[in-house]
């Protein structure tokens, strides 16, 4: 059993891995500023003696050396996932992508820890011209600074890996939803007709496409690829690998929005009207069409359980559920 | 004319873009912390009333911002370009590279300042499986420390570009060689024979080859691209362009090893011993064959005077000058 270091190991998708790997039996390390994250997220770790829960900031350099000590892999999925929020303020992406990533790297390389899972992102493909874009797509220029920045990041584990001996998996993540979603269109839908239920205004025009993964489907897919690089198949130092992380298909945001108003039907009684904007995607920095391909990935025999749109679907009862404090 | 703001203005290439710049009329203001830059290099510079220099770093954002206000036009070169130190010092590209980019395109948007020119690296293609390897290349996994902070740059100039309405031409360097030079193969190798002239010793096997451009050129393909897309074409707020900066061919080590014992035979009157190393490469993160495909600029209608082994060449000869104490 191993001891695992998850940073935004507080958060929507740290939260649930962190359990998932006490019930795997190793111990777990959350580090987590709780910006994003959440203490609720972490009532049932907490009853784990093979849990611990360190609240700081990946930017506390010296903290985190001492609190990664004795890790056997770190986990990093700590960042500013909230995308749309990048464009006011240009520097969030700067401090809590890169250089909460570099702190985390140069971290493993003073502690002398080896191993690597990253969360990279799709959006660093920025307007790709080939859909479903794979992993050696080029050129990359992201139009968000959060795509920019986990680009930064991504060079940042190749040269950590190539210069220091990390082994690495970096996992370019389709859109993740489920529970404990604290962001993002399905999550946002919900939130706006529960407050008011008789209509729903959709940024963009509806016709945004986009690769969504159920983050269950998430965290077994990067689980398996470290059994598979680092137990299994035990690649030397130096190892860096690349995969994009998604379903089968994309989900139009034409029917996220059904989906939710169906769902909100179905627990207030009444159809909220769906109003559409003219733009073609939700924000300045949004990408309007995202489609990862999965095919690499697929070679190693792993595959989502959920498609994109059975993956929306199971997170608008997921978020529902949350939303309406039926989780508690 | 236009006011133009350089960073690493007092640097190899900076110091020569200003005195070019000054030459065609404009006024330059030359940003650089001297910490690789020189202030002899600003000699001729300092002469012309249109210039003014201003030593202070790119890390402190609030001078940027105060000495940039006015200008038409930033052109970014500052970085740690000695990319063989990057390894030993993780942080020092993260800081001088990253941040200090951040900081100018933060500066540019708050001073509205829309136009930039910035000075990338063949270094971001890591060892592409491409040759000549053109600017679409994926995917991006630099090796060096300076690559993925080049990497990095590109991303935000990419996101400032799209969210901010800044306007940007990317340019991806070949190795720049010429007078004022104070890194690389050349300037070490003769530095070191002036030192003891009996023999060279070589980092790598001599079989790595490498695209270079003279300084030169370097500064005549930025002005032309500006100049087209800027002035010429009037491209709109938004613009992002990309190109690999290089000349026609490569050379491998092992020739720029003898064009410089040549050199030296020529100025000293003994013949050096060239002694090659088993590696193939001259230290890790250091990518033993690097090529650009130049095809997209050329399209332009931009070439380079001279090919890789003519800058060579060409730069053997004005880097002795500099070493022999004759430029003073």
């Amino acid at each position: 059993m191993a001891s695992i270091f998850i940073t935004g190991g507080a958060g929507f998708i740290g939260s649930q891995m962190a359990e998932r790997l006490l019930a795997e039996g190793h111990s777990v390390v959350s580090y987590d500023n709780l910006v994003l994250g959440k203490r609720e997220f972490l009532v049932a770790a907490l009853r784990n003696p093979r849990f611990r829960f360190v609240e700081a900031d990946l930017l506390d350099l010296d903290r985190v050396v001492a609190e990664m000590k004795g890790a056997d892999l770190v986990i990093h999925l700590a960042a500013n996932s909230d995308i749309s929020q990048g464009a006011e303020r240009s520097d969030v992406d700067l401090k809590n992508g890169t250089i909460a990533t570099y702190n985390t790297l140069e971290a493993m390389r003073r502690t002398g820890v080896r191993d690597v899972l990253f969360a990279s992102t799709s959006a660093i493909y920025g307007e790709a011209s080939v859909k479903p874009t794979p992993e050696s797509y080029g050129p990359l220029f992201p139009i968000s600074f959060y795509g920019a920045s986990k680009l930064a990041c991504e060079g940042l584990v190749s040269a950590f890996t190539h210069n220091c001996g990390l082994r690495a998996i970096v996992f370019r993540f389709a859109n993740i939803v489920g529970p404990r979603a604290t962001h993002g269109a399905i999550h946002d839908f919900l939130k706006r007709l529960k407050a008011n239920s008789n209509e729903l205004r959709v940024l963009g025009n509806g016709t945004q496409r986009k690769s969504y993964l159920h983050v269950s489907d998430c965290i077994d897919g990067m689980l398996y690829a470290r059994k598979l690089h680092f137990d299994t198949e035990k690649k030397p130092p130096g190892f860096f690998e690349c995969y994009n992380l998604a379903s089968e298909g994309v989900t139009r945001v034409s029917s996220i929005a059904a989906a939710v108003v169906d769902e909100v039907t179905r627990r207030m009684g009444t159809r909220p009207a769906l109003v559409f904007g003219s733009e073609d995607r939700g924000w300045v920095g949004d990408v309007a069409f995202t489609w990862l391909d999965g095919a690499r990935f697929a070679t190693t025999g792993w595959k989502a359980r959920l498609t994109s749109d059975a993956a929306v679907e199971q997170a608008v009862r997921d978020i529902a559920r949350q939303i309406w404090g039926e989780d508690a």
